[in-house]
């Protein structure tokens, strides 16, 4: 029988239990951090000739020049017409849908004129440049191309680079497909902490971006976290989770399904169910002892569900709202009759899958909506990626000489307030003399 | 005579002057960080006996239990009408107008309908609980309050937690009267590392908040960063810049003004004139040797400017954009005769003040955008603080029966073409059989 861990919200000590099954923090590697530090020291100070060796010495893949680590765009159409029919439709599909969702996300400049002539408002303009992070070998996604590029392209970001391993050479196919139909305008074969520095800092071949973007194993993270500043980052990504209530409805197989699409990721992935029907819960425990053998995967899945999954017994909804909102997941699924009733009452959660007949997994793929999502409780304050990370605004200020004078001894008094008079002189120079 | 650098586009070393000039990396103190680590580790331990020591040990400020470490509502109210009447005025015209502004900011929930009954869409909520940092002793401004505390107020956040050091017990009243007026709902009168530190994991008597915004020393720069990704955290500040770009017409005396008002922030800050006349630079020179000696702030302002100031010749217009998209400033202030002409080709600023009467001492106080801005370059990636940074956003995804369907075909493929099969065999239960 497959373990994994039952819980209910009537023990004493379900808080601490909870909050046991919920740590999770970041490691804080102090040889990683060097190694890293020195990776980025050496790649701002060699350029091409570091990020040459770093490739031949991690990758096993060597080039004369960093240029010959360029996947040209003709290779990138070629790989994607080379794809099997219904992998390529499916492609297109996905990334047609997720295109069209994000196009709603678009924020425009705005700006309003007060009464004394003074306009103030924002202009809202795309980044310059951002470089995407593909893992290489077999943690190499597809859909995460799309999930990531389609948005800055949709932004308007006139220049997209990509930056993937290809260790001992293997080149993944549908990830270049997937650049080739997301508009990606450059693609280097190089990984690790020596791509990040490269993106952040530029060298003689490989452009300086503002944002870099994408997911990656410890030495990207960490990398990422320290270039930080020199340049944008999306988050840090946790392990990923699934939260799904369920009313006991829904066909336990489908649940269980769910439970493992989420923990076939790896051994750190969460799974967790809640339901106000124990005898639901016992169900899907039957569904997951019975499809576990069936599964690809079946050892990652295991040892996900044993050591961070849950099956939550909650007296009632409000208790599974209150448990919803305490967890702030990144994936929600509402497997209830009317999640439409629920959906006033959840704060925090990156993406919430409504009903019975939406899985993540559409959401991961191709439903549209953004896949990068906040892992680990920050869907408390973050967001899901989307056009807004590949967009920046700048405040507009356009006094009129009318309205210059009336500010003007505003700001005149605060900042002598604050003991800032050359503020407060800058703004009295502009006050029209009273008649 | 006052030392300024003078820079001239065409000299051979431009370009590494350029770089010298804008030379600015935050420090990465081991042993601050270590001190702030441990901070951190005690204040996480002992909760409110660890806040009462570290308060009495930095700010000589002694209670015998953190309640009596807050300030009432009622006192923030007192404070306010206490002010004098030209004071309280003030504040509250520069309250209401950053609260109109702000109130523009606010984004809504949206969602759609495809022709197969699917919806797709975003939820956006405000953040439940936002800290405020507000720095304690001669840097404290009540502006700052103001700026932090109003968005979060328009976002919707229900609870704004105020954390103002007190040294020796010095109260600053503009600060609390700020307070009342941004609507801040509990103030604490501790500061450090230890406020960031209670802030982010709570104590007995001080709640967990999900954010973190405002300025602070070192210890609180650093504090931020280490509690990055257990709470939310704004930008890391550097020093604060200006580059104004003026065509000759202005007086001299108000630009050199404009110049003092950010040189005498502080001996880092950065104050930079480009002009494509070299005849005006030298009267602004002159405005700047008759100007310093009637300064308040005179030493501070007169080695901010030989540090890190500079009088820039360009030869044209075309050359003067390339710059100021070069440099990326917090503040751009565009004093020529008609900078609606220039805005379109701006795509890198903070705020953007345009024409002879809009000083940035305007915007730093009362003409309703944040004063809160991207410093250092980072205007290339992010943003002026606004109501978005107190909002956060959860997609939706409502699958119809025959939406699940048509999207488990795409999922399907493209989850098998991941080796992910869970994934797969979730989407395909959801799969209508053909008929």
């Amino acid at each position: 029988m497959m373990t994994i861990r039952r819980m209910n919200s009537q023990s004493a000590n379900f808080e601490q239990e909870l909050n046991q099954l919920l740590a999770w923090e970041s490691v804080n590697d102090h040889n990683l951090q060097q190694t890293v530090l020195d990776i980025i020291a050496r790649v701002r100070q060699a350029g091409d000739s570091a990020v040459l060796d770093y490739t031949q010495r991690f990758d096993q893949v060597s080039a004369s020049h960093v240029t010959n680590l360029m996947i040209q765009p003709a290779q990138l159409a070629a790989a994607y017409h080379q794809l099997t029919e219904d992998k390529r439709s499916a492609l297109a599909t996905a990334a047609e849908r997720i295109r069209h969702y994000h196009s709603k996300q678009k924020q425009e400049s705005w700006q309003y004129r007060e009464v004394d002539g003074t306009v103030l408002g924002q202009q809202i303009t795309p980044l310059d440049r951002v470089g995407i992070y593909v893992p290489g070998g077999k943690a190499s996604y597809p859909s995460s191309v799309l999930m990531n590029a389609i948005p800055a392209k949709v932004a308007g970001v006139p220049e997209v680079i990509m930056c993937v391993p290809t260790p001992r050479g293997e080149v993944n196919n549908l990830v270049l497909a997937a650049a080739h139909l997301a508009g990606v305008d450059k693609v280097f074969t190089i990984g690790g902490a020596q791509a990040v520095a490269a993106l952040a800092y530029g060298t003689q071949t490989i452009p300086k971006v503002d944002k870099i973007v994408g997911p990656g194993n410890s030495y990207v993270a960490t990398a990422k976290r320290l270039v930080f500043g020199q340049v944008g980052i999306d988050m840090i990504a946790g392990p990923s989770e699934i939260l799904i209530y369920c009313d006991g409805k829904t066909h336990p197989d489908w649940i269980a399904m769910d439970l493992f699409s989420q923990a076939e990721h790896d051994e750190e992935a969460q799974a967790i169910l809640i339901s106000e029907d124990a005898a639901y819960l016992d169900a899907v425990q039957q569904s997951l002892d019975k499809l576990l053998p069936t599964l690809e995967r079946a050892v990652i899945a295991r040892a996900s569900l044993a050591g961070r999954g849950a099956l939550i017994h909650v007296q009632n909804e409000v208790e599974a709202i209150a448990l919803i909102n305490r967890i702030a997941p990144e994936h929600l699924e509402l497997s209830v009759e009317n999640p439409e009733a629920l959906l006033p009452h959840i704060r925090h959660a990156g993406a919430i899958f409504m009903g019975r007949y939406t899985p993540e997994a559409l959401g991961d793929y191709c439903a549209g909506p953004n896949h990068v999502l906040p892992t680990s409780g920050t869907a408390r304050f973050s967001s899901p990626l989307g056009v807004y990370d590949f967009q920046k605004r700048s405040s507009i200020i356009y006094c009129s000489a009318q309205g210059a004078s009336h500010l003007a001894e505003v700001a005149s008094v605060l900042a002598r307030g604050e003991s800032l008079t050359a503020h407060a002189r800058s703004a009295e120079y502009r006050m029209i003399a009273e008649e």
